[in-house]
């Protein structure tokens, strides 16, 4: 009782430090772009008994997560709102766009969400974890925004030297088109899209027998759908699907290629294209999105000796929602929507994995002074020092005991990493003086 | 449906950029006395179906919470574990303490808990809310980390420049010495010690006949504890105390006294004991204190025309709780603890409504610079050239329009603060040059 569920963990000082440090390079990336905080509570509504404001039938929003709804945990009803604990951030945030009638808007929010999933903890898939957005909210011109957070999960990836990484994009109105010209009728493109997508999973002649087999799709139409899920590329492969016969007759697909080599061109201005792979086998398997999408993975060094770089999983993901926030919206009042998620747990799983191969020590506490004394009966004097010290706002600590040995107050320096000791002794007291010891070098000076 | 549920609330930028700027505060603090973090999962386990090694039986543990135990959100059973959000950060610190075998730890936590309390938001009272609790676990000389958990109040409070404040301290063990010499039989010592608590909320004649009526008390004993509860002072009430020909018999009442008068030394090394006042009303609800108690209480500024400084509400508080982490020990192992929780509802909502008197306007963004074009067809040369600064760590945005007015631009850096804007035009690209300007001055330099 009271220990972690099942797929929820502890972070000892030391994890939580490293997440400290992933949390703020995230959070700095997010700054730099201009971006501003909001929160959202974790406890939310799923209904009120007798109805409300915000009381719509309950499929229509928990369905903005698709199959996933069942992933959803509820509480209990022990008397008053009937709740549910926010599955992600994106939701709640087109919910607040609409609530408060807002137009605009450059938000990051870094926050956990849960999920009754299950857990895969060595690939840090857990049912509590932190999700970090960043999302762009407005009318604008065409994949100006888009763009910008190809480019913020470019930074990201680069600053915490995972290595190597690819961004795959695609587009849904692309998707679509495929789906439209190889005859697959509109009310099957959600299905199929999210076999699509289980292309980085699966080779395609299994996700083709799931088509025809669970979806009911046509031979055909898997067959045709699989000549063109199977290409990636770059501007050229673009250049080709907009002279494609049957495809660029497909006004969706048009739009969407279209956009597609704008998106390219900003890319290309940003210096990033040597990353992304334009991909039509990205699907994505959230039902909101309704333009660009996109997904970074890591690929597997080259001196693990493997031959071709490998995929070993996705750590950021994305994409245009130009929907969602009218779906909260009284009057349908549409507010178009691009973001990105960065998979921060994955991450975090790679370099707790990699600080323990590597041995280092990351310093869990960030004092900078032990205030000690090398005689007995000084206990008053250092209380005095740590206290003019903290006062003038150094990181300060002593040994809670009152007449600790020297040479303890010297080793938990060591032990902890605190740089220096603030030593007085009689002798300095009656100098009114303090000795300040470089601990690594020993190094004395008195002040 | 996926709004936010009573008693739980939505963070505009503002107020997320008001309360990132508290809670760095409160952590800078708890940084500067050499804490590490730590994180504790939101999910907490209730029991486990058939068993296993955390599940003891469910009173035990969810007795820790004493007649809050109603107030804990249980979660639905979907299948699975049975769930429960955390109520606090000091009863998963004890359990991870005992989990993990530490002995010693100085650490700290600011996390959100979640209470089914009545809300009281105008108060800064909310269902879902964040904790910063400060905690010092390890066996150590008596009082020494007690004094500095108060040091750390009196300097949290006095950074916040919140106004005037008084620390008030109690020992549970003198608490119970009185209640004994009163003749409480010690079945009755709790239900006695929340009812002392109500006394900063009603005056004694109340809580008299609340410990006579309800707590079946007798009016004898009632009213000897009414002549040791309205006392208050420092020093020289300790040393009148443990005078008191009956109290100073009593062995509990005596250590209580005996540390007390230490931490007041301390605490006059520290240089605070103008803030600290020793009442012996102080009892706090929580069942699980075994030693020195604290609370601090806002008082009403003099400028407000009340003649006599009122108390507006407790907004930090804390104590000694040693037997703990021994109940979730398998062989009851203790690691005595004292820790501190700072009440930063309370203090945000002092902050909000002070900032929204005053009409000052916080940021909410860190940006630096605004990238702007005062000519049409000059997008890839914005693009260019914010790629170039967010490479270099500078904080930049642009507008997301292809061919936005100057005007435009820079009434948007008026709007959000941007205090720079680097404009790129036909001439400025020819000569390869940016020109620099000041948005508030509106002085302009090349470079």
């Amino acid at each position: 009782v009271l220990c972690p569920g099942q797929g929820t963990r502890d972070h000892a000082p030391a994890q939580a430090a490293l997440r400290d440090r992933l949390l703020s390079a995230v959070v700095s990336c997010f700054k730099r772009h201009g971006a501003a905080a909001i929160d959202t509570p974790v406890l939310e509504l799923r209904g009120r008994r007798g109805g409300g404001p915000f009381a719509l039938p309950q499929e229509t929003l928990m369905g903005k997560y698709g199959e996933d709804t069942k992933l959803i945990y509820e509480l209990q009803d022990q008397g008053g709102e009937l709740l549910a604990l926010r599955y992600d951030l994106t939701v709640p945030f087109a919910r607040y766009l609409a609530m408060n009638k807002v137009n605009n808007m450059k938000r990051y929010h870094v926050a956990k969400v849960y999920r009754r999933d299950n857990p895969a903890t060595t690939r840090g898939r857990y049912r509590e974890f932190y999700q970090c957005d960043f999302d762009i909210a407005g009318q604008f011109d065409p994949m100006i925004p888009d763009a910008e957070c190809l480019k913020i999960v470019h930074e990201i990836l680069s600053d915490l030297q995972l290595g190597d990484f690819v961004i795959k994009v695609n587009d849904r109105r692309i998707l679509n088109g495929v789906f439209a010209v190889c005859g697959v009728p509109e009310s099957k493109f959600i299905p199929a899209c999210s076999t699509v997508d289980k292309l980085d999973k699966m080779p395609w002649e299994e996700v083709r027998s799931e088509m025809v087999g669970e979806k009911g799709l046509s031979p055909e139409a898997a067959n045709r759908i699989g000549e063109y899920v199977q290409l990636h590329g770059g501007l050229d492969l673009i250049e080709r699907l907009l002279q494609d016969p049957k495809l660029s007759q497909n006004k969706l697909a048009k739009e969407g290629l279209g956009d597609m080599k704008l998106l390219f061109e900003y890319l290309t201005l940003f210096g990033i294209t040597g990353k992304i792979s334009f991909d039509l086998s990205l699907a994505r398997g959230l039902d909101y999105y309704t333009g660009v999408i996109f997904e970074a993975v890591l690929l597997q060094q080259e001196n693990e000796h493997v031959e071709e770089p490998v995929s070993v999983g996705s750590v950021a993901g994305g994409g245009r929602y130009d929907g969602l926030v009218g779906m909260f919206d009284p009057k349908g009042r549409k507010v178009p929507c691009v973001g990105v998620s960065i998979g921060i747990e994955r991450i975090f799983s790679i370099l707790e994995q990699r600080l323990e191969a590597s041995g280092e020590k990351l310093r869990t506490t960030e004092t900078q002074v032990l205030v000690a004394t090398p005689q007995k009966h000084l206990l008053a004097a250092r209380l005095k020092l740590i206290s003019e010290l903290w006062d003038a706002g150094i990181k300060a600590e002593m040994l809670y005991k009152k007449d600790p040995k020297l040479l303890k107050q010297l080793q938990y320096c060591e032990d902890t990493g605190i740089p220096l000791a603030a030593i007085v002794g009689e002798q300095e007291l009656a100098d009114g003086v303090v000795k300040l010891r470089d601990v690594a070098t020993r190094k004395e000076v008195r002040m």
